[in-house]
């Protein structure tokens, strides 16, 4: 019987949702900083990163009920910084998963405020989890300190920095490579090794994820570039072709649309090749990334 | 011979610097990115935080070195805290620690990501201690997850909310000891709590060193509205006034200027009488109680 990825997706999608529905409802408290963060987690997101962490404690042969808290707190981190990317004063986007941004529906304070409050939930649910729930105490520390390096400057916030620093510069497919390796790139990396590290994985284990992690998260990058290009917004819940409004540098304004496309295909082959000493424990892992080079939104 | 209150604060001043210092220089790397976290953090800030959870582990008996890189983590969140709340969008600050505000100095964009990266880092630091230097894992998970909940949407964050919610409001006595409670409150609680568990503090200790807190987090922001009255920006590094021009209700404008300084007293006494089961290392934290109130900036 083949992998029913859409299954998959599906069901990984619900526990995070449920998952993230209960860390939010705990407090018995509302108010409108706990809407504003509400409403940028809940949004219709992919929910990619806590459903790589979780394959990825299912390759190497972890339960993957354990990673769970780990699982939602990258896609906290993950939703911070879209909620920050999208200020005014940085990339001033109107349209987020298919919904005003944070600062258009609520107010420009509170989406900072928000995104705060979402980046340092993260860190405690990564903390507080019950024992043994993560895995043991220095695993979860390393994953504390990988996420935390990862998310942060020398990481993701690093990313766009140069990604605001780069607009309306043409620059080198290198330059390209190093600032997306950096945005999106190291968060995806850190996901996998997340999920791996708690659920036991050993170091050549470990390698092989991070192999597979590069890969798919540069194609990722492309195929996103791609869909700036030519995909459906209705699909995607956002705009499309604000890339080449912005003069912004992507895989189709460097290589072309064609080429692009081939490139992201290589990208896959490489990622699946990774796995090649994995079982159908991996098969998750494997459907994932052809899964991001056909994807719509 | 009398505790040299001044000696020790100098002191531990230096230990926090030199760290700090440390930490930022330790990548090799120099961006403007890494200019905006450093020029923020490095300003001629008070490290009554780092210096409180410095002073707490010494309290408890423990040796203070183990805590140093969690005394920087306070001091980040700190640091990063004040960088967002200075934003256009929040209190829209010119003028902090004698300098242009980082958004001022550097633009809003790099402000804000200078700001999440202070946060980040900070738990990357409390994750990545070496072995040994912060006591067991157990206690350093615990110690993250205090910051965590203590900085987060239920403490700190919700306390900025909150003080920007009542702008232009006259708030009753119990409103704003609610809102200052979470603003700063739970941090400086966090800040001892942190050094006390760290040291190998019991719970009995826990609980008086936590009415410290409490008592000297509540006298601190009496004090601090007090020299937003009559206090010298020269040596304060800041506007004063800006409480009065913007109606805020501080504790001068609700119970007027000399029952406040009564009232701030009063909680400088009940710290110390939440001391008194403590020997001769408490008594930096009983000096630092007194200098909160006699303090000039």
């Amino acid at each position: 019987m083949p992998f029913d990825l859409q299954a998959y997706l599906a069901n990984h999608r619900e526990i995070i949702n449920n998952a993230l529905t209960r860390i939010l409802d705990t407090t018995g408290q509302d108010n409108r900083l706990i809407e504003a963060m509400r409403y940028s987690l809940m949004a219709n997101g992919k929910r990619l990163r806590p459903i790589l962490c979780m394959a990825a404690a299912e390759a190497v042969g972890g339960p993957t009920g354990a990673v769970v808290p780990a699982a939602c707190a990258l896609e906290m981190i993950h939703t911070y910084s879209l909620i920050h990317d999208d200020l005014p004063a940085m990339d001033n986007d109107d349209l987020r998963r298919g919904k005003p941004t944070s600062h258009v529906k609520f107010n420009e304070a509170t989406a900072i405020l928000a995104g705060d409050a979402l980046l340092t939930l993260a860190f405690q649910v990564l903390a507080t989890a019950k024992k043994g729930e993560q895995g043991d105490e220095l695993k979860r520390l390393a994953v504390i300190a990988r996420i935390a390096r990862a998310a942060g400057y020398l990481g993701m916030i690093e990313g766009q920095m140069q990604d605001m620093a780069y607009e309306n510069q043409q620059l080198t497919q290198e330059e390209l490579e190093k600032m997306h390796g950096l945005k999106t790139g190291v968060l995806i990396r850190a996901s996998i090794a997340s999920g791996a590290i708690l659920a036991g994985g050993n170091d050549l284990q470990l390698d092989h994820l991070d192999e597979y992690a590069r890969s798919i998260g540069l194609a990722f990058q492309i195929t996103d570039d791609i869909l700036n290009v030519e995909g459906d917004p209705t699909i995607m819940g956002k705009a499309v072709g604000t890339d080449h409004l912005r003069s912004k540098s992507t895989y189709p304004s460097l290589l072309g649309l064609a080429p692009s496309k081939e490139y992201a295909r290589q990208c896959i082959q490489k990622a699946i090749k990774a796995l090649q000493s994995f079982d159908q424990q991996a098969e998750p892992l494997r459907a994932i990334a052809r899964y991001v080079l056909d994807r719509q939104r």
